[in-house]
């Protein structure tokens, strides 16, 4: 069955304390209980041993149940007010959605 | 139970023939029949509506079913072939592994 993947990468800022840092991994792993929709969430930080990781050390990845959750998710206040908190910390971010195959 | 997650993006040369994509799809979606150690594997193509892909249209996951798969995998005669043929046709490629929290 086809699902739709969230991918979203985070580099952080030089210097942004191990406790910020923390205070991000727990603000994402906290939104599937304030969003509805969500039907998967996962994370993890780099273990690549092939430095193709462009400075993204972090990567989450939400399934929604479907694309009306993901259209919901985006605005929602929980979201936003996380996205506030997170964006003054990072180097960079990077989001890409996809509808998994084979199906 | 934590996995190990490979997530590889590709962004393609302007130009590239939709023949050509077909092909790099095809020739990833064929390397779980070659090389041993993948437990899953999915991908697709970015549907986002943040615009926050940076040029990467393709997302490919792999599962792992070990660190040991995972370091015979990158070296495997099969990936590099398949590595040879896609390097031309990129823009750029993202690598990054993680262990799936929570566990």
């Amino acid at each position: 069955m086809s699902e739709l993947r969230h991918v979203v990468l985070f580099g952080f800022k030089e210097g942004t304390s191990a406790e910020d840092i923390r205070k991000v991994e727990e603000g994402f792993a906290a939104l599937p209980s304030k969003i509805d929709g969500i039907k998967e969430f996962e994370w993890g930080t780099n273990v690549s041993i092939e430095n193709k990781n462009q400075g993204f050390s972090h990567c989450f990845l939400v399934t929604f149940e479907d694309e009306a959750a993901r259209d919901a998710y985006i605005p929602h206040p929980a979201h936003q007010d996380f996205v506030g908190v997170v964006r003054p910390l990072l180097t960079g971010s990077l989001v890409l959605d996809y509808w998994s195959r084979p199906e």
